[in-house]
């Protein structure tokens, strides 16, 4: 709970302006670009994450034929109500921990923002453009209010992907809805209430559920602040609030602290390893190492990862037993890449592949030299191979790609790769095509339809 | 965040194998008799909130016509979906926050708990007497963990009833539902990663909502886990589980410390006052006064209420501009019981009242005497009259009635009191009886349509 009992800078009501008041045209087309990026990821991470267990298990549950509805679930042949729906795609997005991430929100925005702020558009019939202005400002908010968490609201054990997407969706929702000021500070306030998750679970079909919880979460605060449900005006920062429940340490301040610097969604980062984000500058470093020097697995006598110390709470399961709890263990992945494994491939993630001698005995030649100086985003390999050589490579995954037409086409790769298997490729290229020109669909509902 | 780093008992899946394994027949009748009176209270609370605005939002997002289905909302003439039904009962039964209060949970147990287990139980087709273990049991789970959070989780800021009722309804519906130790232990973790809610919302719409989610979360939380949706089996005091994230000082144990003591709900309190709990001593007190001795409100000089400084975060709120706020403001509360004010009546707590010249003059002679060694729910009320007398009384309501026939006729008298005016006395009749003769029911939907 947070030493910072009183924190004076009116947080909630000065966001709720924020994002009620932001004029449009004043937000670069450079941020409408990278938008159009995130809605991709998340969409492709969607439809590929339908496959997995833990999405039969929550369609069943909250998409039944009871509970049909006029909302699209993606993926599925499905519909159902306006927030289930969020609920659903919110989690599938998330299902394969393969979408994007921002280091400000201390995890994964889009999962969370998107499939929110798209069920609410569909339902309202929202222009494209509008979509991506409510994903932009809702994005800005979660990162923001990330960031005035610092790290220590992340490391008491929170997963900031669901209490950070509370927020977010809720801002992204009620600006889809044209709230003004004080009703966006409400759905704010419904939002903090609701905003939860715990790193306990991750490894646990409940990860991706804290996504889904978010996307529905902030979506239903913001449709009750637009009926007139009433909240605090100051839930994030007064008294008995969000920060002081839940934040060590809040740095307190606006949303943006300047005019002139980037938008949150400019500086998304994205997974080309289907795997938590912390474990691939390690991967990257190793597919160096295999490309610029020839020696096999057996070939490595020890295995050095120097990571930040942090990693152990998050990524360093020592005996994962499911395809789920690999993509949490960064020996075990290791042991996997050093064997030359498509770490970039959905198969790979299998309980087949947990529980394979041959890696179980490499992964115990993985040492873990943790270090509280390192980027969170960093790894140094250090590889002694049996015949006395030792290699060694680094690299680091924390800085976001500039060039956005360089990450269109690596993004637009890895949507072919996750989607064509599903929805074959006539449909995967429509819906690249359609959120390529986003920006001019009148009605939001093509898409979805598309997506279905 | 907790200083309980490591939390060697294990909590919950101990929790999980007592919620599953419990033999109802070792459950004493008398718990069975309290049962009864809770569930009575909370349909009768749930009655009368239906008409309260907020209601009138939450039935409009939560059971339009596209969301109808086959569970029932309470005093509305609609049907919804299962989920959505223990949403919307779970807010009405706290919207007039006239319900239960128990001290070791450290809020409200049966607005959470009950109608998650009523709807769930309508669903299946449940018996009356099941109905009433699996909300014994939850209350048990609830108020187990409410006093294993000790005081610091609620004076963090976190609204007990939303997090503690969030367990205590997983635990109830997964009992319903037969799961085994391992799928309750994963209903409890997945209700980890759920609750939330926070006491900066006190005095909005959004207070009773989180009951509501709470209800609607567990439900979801013992559904999932039914159909093998997978979690931590350590999230309560586990690294970075509930426990570290979410409470100070964590007293970890088993849900009964022994065989032989009264079960929660034969302890829980009832409201005879519409308003906050920690107010009801001082009312009493001021009552006892208006009935020994002859005074007006003009005659009091100062009305000194000593009280435990705790209060302060909770139901002081110094200038209430609504209904909803005198029920938190123990200055006004107490300027209106001296005017002679009934405060067990639901029309009291109005706007007309909370902006009345006379009461707002009259509460600023209204004197709050902190104490730290007073008891939450003792209070000390001391008047100097204008004619020099000096008056005091004493009052604590912290003793649960352990007169069961007795609590049985205040609280249906209670019931017709608030139930009569809404669904007429043949109905309110009707209902008593049932709830009178709930083991003998042999499905609950029964008494749901009766209440529908």
């Amino acid at each position: 709970m947070s030493d910072n009992k009183k924190v004076n800078f009116p947080v909630t009501t000065q966001a709720g302006d924020w994002v009620a008041n932001l004029d449009a045209d004043d937000i670069p087309a450079r941020a409408y670009d990278f938008a159009r990026h995130a809605i991709l990821d998340c969409i492709g991470c969607a439809i590929a994450g339908q496959g997995e267990p833990a999405m039969e298990i929550m369609r069943e549950e909250f998409a039944g034929n009871a509970s049909a509805g006029a909302s699209t679930l993606i993926a599925s042949g499905r519909s159902t109500s306006l927030h289930n729906a969020a609920l659903i795609n919110g989690t599938a997005a998330h299902a394969l921990d393969y979408d994007d991430v921002h280091f400000r929100l201390h995890g994964h925005p889009t999962t969370c923002i998107a499939p929110a702020t798209l069920a609410l558009g569909e339902f309202l019939g929202a222009s494209g453009r509008d979509i991506l202005t409510a994903f932009i400002i809702g994005t800005e908010v979660g990162c923001a209010l990330g960031e005035m968490c610092d790290d220590g609201h992340y490391e008491a054990g929170f997963h900031a992907t669901g209490t950070m997407g509370t927020f977010g969706a809720a801002a992204a929702c009620a600006r889809l809805m044209g709230l003004d000021g004080a009703a966006t500070t409400h759905a704010l306030s419904i939002a903090a209430s609701q905003a939860s998750g715990l790193k306990v679970n991750f490894g646990t079909m409940t990860k991706p559920y804290h996504a889904g919880k978010a996307a529905m979460n902030g979506l239903m605060a913001a449709r009750l602040a637009a009926r007139g449900f009433t909240a605090s005006d100051r839930s994030i920062e007064g008294p008995q609030g969000f920060a002081q429940a839940q934040v060590p340490s809040f740095k307190a301040g606006p949303i943006r602290r300047d005019d002139t610097s980037a938008y949150a969604v400019e500086e998304m980062l994205y997974k080309y390893h289907a795997a938590c984000y912390l474990t691939h500058s390690t991967l990257n470093a190793i597919q160096a190492l295999r490309k610029k020097h020839e020696f096999s697995l057996d070939d490595v006598e020890v295995a050095t990862l120097k990571v930040r110390s942090t990693h152990t709470s998050v990524c360093c399961i020592a005996q994962p037993a499911s395809g789920l709890e690999i993509k949490f263990s960064i020996q075990h992945l290791a042991a996997m890449a050093l064997d030359g494994v498509d770490t970039g491939s959905l198969g790979t993630y299998c309980t087949r592949n947990a529980i394979d001698e041959h890696y179980i005995k490499a992964r115990d030649r993985v040492v873990l030299d943790l270090s509280e100086n390192m980027a969170r985003t960093a790894a140094i390999v250090t590889l002694k191979l049996t015949d006395g050589r030792v290699l060694s490579s680094e690299a680091d995954v924390g800085m976001p790609e500039s060039d956005a037409d360089l990450q269109w086409k690596r993004l637009t790769g890895k949507f072919d790769a996750l989607v064509i298997p599903v929805l074959g490729s006539r449909k995967t290229a429509e819906l690249i095509a359609l959120v390529e020109t986003l920006d001019n669909v009148s009605d939001i509902a093509v898409l979805m339809k598309e997506a279905g």
